[in-house]
């Protein structure tokens, strides 16, 4: 039975109509950014009506940035959504909306996740961490073959992984702790750290590229292959705190695989994959070597993710 | 039912009778430490003879000093069990040593971990880490009310949780790498730091206390109470790196209370414990803290765990 998946995004909506897994149509919009919620709501039901003009979903799944208590619902706040900030019953809304249709709302890395475990590079293995490397850090966990939400839902919050405990201050720029591996390999703070570097006197091709805009995915590919310094130093202290932070993983809740997606993962390709992989051999505990998987289910993921909510009848 | 629960390790066996989660009988014998294996399954089944002479127990459960694959009921290597270099059926020689009495084996802080979570205190709480900070640190998980084992065994090695990254050799002195949580909080990482600071010019009334021995956790309480500046830094910084590792933790997996035990820990007490908690509070994500409590269960806990196995039908 066909249901619809949505992957709420701070730049973007993307809608499905997917049916055991394979997706029938897709639409995206841009995420309204002067609206608040009810404009965000709005835009989700547009895209959802155009992926379903006759209405044939059993139900709707949604993908959100931020924690979700398991089966409210409810996305409490959202950093990277305009206006969000207080609680919101987007399942309720949503349902409203859609003739009380079922809405299931999990967070956008445990429904990748999800996805990468029942559709992509995951399937079949039982217990594994999807790292999903963008703008931040996010991941989701599957134990046993079930997502790990937590009782707050909260779990997976991998990004908030202390990997320098001697750097102990917040950062006052960002929602990000200093000496968290979001720190070091999300895109937004190796930003902020070339950006200071270069002020500090260390050239790098990075900032002529990015000109006004933003530092994007693709430039740091692009310095990289060209043999920027500052480029490479900083992509390999990224390698060495993710894969230091998965060490702590696999140590911890004894995972069998990494399933490693997101914007910045991808662009940097299999040979940032391979160097993060050969570096968690020489970390993990014994010989409790993982392999490192590329997310294989694309774009799509998110929505996909969130469209087998509703067909597992999930929270 | 009565079953009888054996805590092995490195310096004690310890074996108690217990019916329901009470201890009717206990004994205790030191780990022979030049027999290899054989020695140490002769020592276990003696010491369980002692507490059950007339045989009534049901089955025998094992807390040992290493992973554990589960069901296996095999110890396949014990750092700190003389001669232990290869793996040793344990269930099975156990058993064939009682007439074929169910023998079920796990890691010895799995077993602590559930004694807290069914007997101490962690009741009620269905999810939870322990953490023993003795010679070393380990930890059980609990998730859901039932104990993360992980497809090999290896679930809760939080000791080699990897808190400082750019600390990215390994150790010749010993199985762990710098910059993992063990190397700052445990016993014996605590114990080389300070030999090394003393050798390094710094005094410290610790080196006076222990003497040719070891630098036994009362020595450490004693030095910190007599504001020994050593001692003082160096707990300070353990308190910093558990406290760091406990957050990453919270925000991978959502758990609700931290029960820690161990010899170090017990005898640095409640202010330990709640300068640990205080760190924590600061640097879990969001608003998701988490309280400490101490566990509860004392000596008796890993043996106690062991019987709660058999009790349980589990591994």
């Amino acid at each position: 039975m066909a249901s619809i998946g949505i992957d709420l995004g701070g730049t973007k909506i993307l809608a499905v109509l997917a049916d055991n897994g394979e997706v029938l149509d897709k639409h995206k919009l841009s995420t309204p950014t002067n609206e608040g919620p009810e404009g965000i709501l709005d835009a989700m039901t547009a895209a959802a009506v155009e992926v379903d003009p006759d209405g044939i979903a059993s139900g709707i799944g949604v993908g959100v940035p931020g924690p979700v208590v398991p089966g409210s619902g409810v996305l409490p706040l959202a950093c990277n959504l305009s206006g969000w900030t207080s609680p919101v019953d987007v399942a309720g809304e949503l349902s409203a909306r859609f003739d009380q249709r079922p809405v299931f709302v999990d967070n956008d890395c445990n429904v990748a996740t999800l996805a990468e475990h029942r559709l992509g590079a995951g399937r079949g293995v039982d217990n594994l961490v999807g790292v999903f490397m963008g703008t931040g850090v996010g991941a989701g966990l599957i134990l046993d073959g079930e997502l790990r939400r937590g009782p707050r839902g909260i779990a997976g919050e991998f990004g908030h992984t202390i990997v320098d405990f001697t750097a102990k201050n917040r950062s006052t720029a960002s929602n990000v702790g200093l000496g968290e591996l979001e720190d070091y390999a999300g895109r937004s703070a190796l930003e902020r750290r070339a950006r200071t570097l270069h002020t500090q006197g260390e050239s790098s091709a990075l900032i002529a590229l990015a000109g006004e805009g933003q530092m994007k995915s693709k430039l740091w590919k692009r310095a990289l292959d060209d043999g920027d310094r500052v480029a490479s130093r900083l992509i390999d202290q990224a390698a060495e705190a993710l894969s230091s932070a998965l060490a702590s993983v696999v140590n911890l809740i004894d995972i069998e695989m990494v399933v490693l997606g997101g914007g910045m993962a991808e662009r940097l390709g299999p040979e940032f994959r391979d160097d993060v992989a050969a570096r968690l051999a020489t970390r993990v505990f014994a010989e409790n070597v993982v392999p490192i998987r590329s997310a294989s289910t694309g774009d799509s993921s998110g929505a996909l993710g969130a469209a087998l909510l509703v067909e597992e009848g999930q929270m």
